[in-house]
């Protein structure tokens, strides 16, 4: 059995608990696979601003990067409260209501406050990250410039209150009496797929070419 | 020449104002073609909340719907201010440097307060999003009752303060000097693949199997 998260209100799903999870493995799977988190914040002027961001999972830590002189990176260094949604889209359902069009789904939400990594630590999660796009990758690169390490932040919020809402199957949920209804009902799968990778001239070497390994690229 | 939004502090784009977009073509051709929008809004609270949502854009309002009971839905009963992002990833672009590791994307973030859509109007709302997965498709459909119609909230943000953030083409954006770095460097394109529609059983009839036509579902 997974460990649980011990995710609190306002936190925690508000409705549909059938559809809420929130132990580790379920979460940790949406987590690899996803690419892209939209991260929510409080702007200075009170205002809700959500970016999106490329993340990665490493252990119970959620870690991404923002520029140094970005609002995202501004709001991580006074270390707010984020909110980070990862959202995978399975399929449009198409219901003979259209109450019951819907989607199938997974998605998750981690909460939390935000803290810049440093010195070390800092160099070796830009590492993981860039990893996450291609195992090894990271050893082959030209190193980063004093500058461009003091430019880019790296941020951690971790995984604590964390909630993942799940909606799966190939069927509309629907009212019984729907089911005689004289329209076509049923599901448009939606796949995000990766491409041939597309080489860059002058690319003098395929020492970290991407093999497309890993959960990020598994179907 | 396309109109330009009014778009002022906070909600234009800090940085890299070469990637920022302002006028309605550009705005208007991403939220056609996106899916889903991540909301977000402060709280009951205080804290960011960022929830994932279908979406349709009728000319300069977004709407989007929501169950009654619930935290999107009673925020926008109140009228909160709101930020929608919607954003189409096109490749992960792999870099000589860590620095420059990226990806072509197109988003949208659109502020403002929100509005709940009553009466007439919110019926005819309510179609809109339907046909936008399928033009004509909500004339087939068993009508909805009052019981559905009461859980549901449809919601209105006015496109006014809007920013697109755009970044395109095939080439990392590299330092001159790391072209020559020996490692392997390009895209790797991804794309959103809509499938085959699976159909459910019993479907009594073809009248509304989704066509797959329409902004949405064009590549």
């Amino acid at each position: 059995m997974s460990e649980i998260y011990p995710t609190k209100k306002p936190y925690r799903a508000r409705r549909t608990p059938d559809r809420a999870h929130y132990d580790h493995a379920t979460i940790h799977g949406i987590l690899d696979q996803g690419l892209v988190a939209h991260m929510g914040y409080v702007g200075g002027a009170g205002e809700p601003q959500v970016i999106p961001i490329f993340y990665a999972r490493r252990g119970e830590e959620l870690l991404f990067h923002a520029s140094s002189k970005s609002g995202l990176g501004l709001a991580a260094k006074k270390g707010v409260e984020m909110c980070a949604t990862v959202t995978l889209i399975d399929s449009i359902v198409y219901a003979r209501s259209g109450f019951h069009h819907s989607m199938k789904f997974r998605s998750v939400a981690a909460h939390g406050p935000t803290e810049i990594v440093t010195g070390e630590e800092k160099l070796a999660a830009l590492d993981f990250m860039i990893d996450r796009l291609e195992p090894g990758r990271s050893a082959h690169l030209r190193p980063m410039s004093s500058q461009e390490i003091k430019a880019t932040y790296v941020v951690r919020l971790m995984l604590n209150q964390v909630t993942a809402k799940v909606s799966v199957g190939d069927a509309p949920n629907e009212e019984p009496e729907d089911l005689t209804w004289p329209v076509w009902a049923g599901i448009v799968p939606i796949d995000t797929v990766f491409g041939v990778p597309r080489q860059h001239e002058p690319s003098l070497s395929d020492a970290g070419r991407p093999g497309l390994t890993g959960p990020l690229f598994a179907k």
